[in-house]
């Protein structure tokens, strides 16, 4: 297996987008700036760290570590719901049980059996968007939305609006609340998280909880399931999780740390600017123009 | 193991996207339909036969099969030269070796030692777009497009245009040809399928050639590789691809048939609509809007 060198830059510069946990960064030059080169200069000021509060750790069999991160804004009474079930232990035990190819991957207690821990609050409300204010400072991409009047960022999430309500968008590696029919919005037991072109008629139609930063292709590359939906058919193994934490009730020596970049600094509209309009080496025409779930916010690990 | 019955409706509610090679059909209700419906309702004039020219057939090691359909309009040199290497069965005994999460599985010779048949042009044209034109008969998205002035579909294929040029989009499933720097547009020998969201920003930049019509999974459930932009380390198994030919020139009793719905029908537009507007017993506020990349032409397999 041979690679010549022009080949190996041509294959470097095709790869254009960032996973959801950024790549060794490449250089950054000045005539033609590519996303991991603003990446790579963007100063220490422009990196939030994660709050270990904010981390989901869930560990599947095979030490297969995915690290969710959960939101700040939205559906706030099932992200309490997740850092209950999580104190209690709840999915140590379940499983992995439907993989959609270009859908979603969903997990939890397939059963519906398994008792929920006390401290969960059930119903919650259908709290998919928040009223829009100009104090949530949102990052408005230039770019025309297909969904939305506005897409954008708040706070280091990827959000759309209409100027009078605001909501999180559905995207590769968001991750979401199953639910039965509606006024049903789901507890925050049952999870899944996208893993294909971002479904965004499901935004304000389902309580999207937060995003998985690191991982996400021990999801995305499990076998598809083989019954309806991708549910597992009974010939399939779902996948074990064996636990699920918050990084802040893990050991400090065990934790993860993550930093995302912030989203209102300088170093986030160079890296949305040069996204949007792609001018290095491989690119003929730049597209002038790039879609909210076609800029991951870059996230990554820090010693 | 077990679902009770509404948790299952409302998991076949949530399932919205239709894979690219379409499902068993749901039943179309008047009130709320679901794109389901809209296919199941569609009657035959709707559909077009794909001509087995078209195809082309790649088996994986372990019968895994993935059929590809060639595009009509956009880089016919390379699709030529396609048509020439499957002739030539180039591919036997190739592998894929490039696994990007959220971006392209990649094939073809990764020695580059491979000799090419004769028959094939090269140097060929970065012919990514031709001139647009009201005899194209695109059909027009109502809804805004992030990179272009309008996105749509002609002949059963999602295009942009910006009225001077019109070209194929990259949307999951799509498949492209690896290239050098330009002017180098690649031969069609090197071959990737987008298993991410749409990349866009290729879109003009690489020449499209296809999609995947069957077997999208076999590729987007391997292993991701460990290497540079998810090129397989030498730990990894490649996965051999042990033919591709096109269905024209296999026994008629082998041929896979498929048949995609034409983009001109108003069982399309229907379908379109009910996209962007789903109002079915999961949905509680429609997104009044689709992008290209959200309406999967539907094509189904026929006797």
């Amino acid at each position: 297996m041979h690679l010549n060198p022009a080949k190996i830059a041509a294959l470097i510069a095709l790869a254009a987008p960032l996973p959801i946990a950024a790549q060794a960064p490449a250089p950054a030059t000045e005539e033609a700036p590519t996303p991991n080169g603003v990446i790579a200069a963007a100063p220490a000021a422009a990196w939030k760290a994660i709050a270990p509060e904010d981390l989901l750790v869930m560990m599947l069999e095979g030490n297969r570590r995915v690290v969710i991160q959960l939101a700040p804004h939205f559906s706030q009474g099932h992200v309490g719901n997740m850092r209950v079930l999580a104190k209690a232990h709840f999915w140590d035990g379940t499983s992995v049980y439907r993989i959609q190819d270009n859908y979603v991957a969903q997990w939890g207690d397939r059963s519906e059996k398994k008792p929920h821990p006390p401290g969960m609050k059930s119903p919650l409300p259908q709290d998919y968007s928040i009223p829009y204010s100009d104090d949530l400072k949102m990052f408005e991409l230039p770019s025309r939305d297909s969904y939305a009047h506005l897409a954008g960022f708040i706070d280091g999430w990827p959000v759309a609006t209409d100027h009078d309500q605001i909501w999180m968008t559905h995207c590769y590696g968001s991750v979401g609340v199953g639910r039965n029919g509606p006024p049903d919005a789901g507890t925050g037991a049952e999870l899944y998280a996208v893993i294909g072109h971002g479904p965004r008629q499901l935004d304000r139609n389902i309580a999207l909880v937060g995003r998985v930063v690191e991982g996400i292709a021990h999801l995305s590359s499990l076998p598809r399931g083989t019954a309806e939906i991708g549910m597992y058919g009974p010939e399939q193994k779902e996948t074990p999780i064996l636990s699920v934490r918050l990084a802040s009730d893990m050991p400090e020596s065990e934790r993860p740390w993550f930093e995302m970049m912030d989203t209102a600094s300088k170093s986030f509209a160079d890296y949305v600017h040069v996204r949007a309009n792609r001018k290095d080496d491989f690119y003929i025409l730049p597209a002038g123009g790039v879609d909210v779930c076609n800029v991951p916010v870059p996230i990554r690990s820090r010693p």
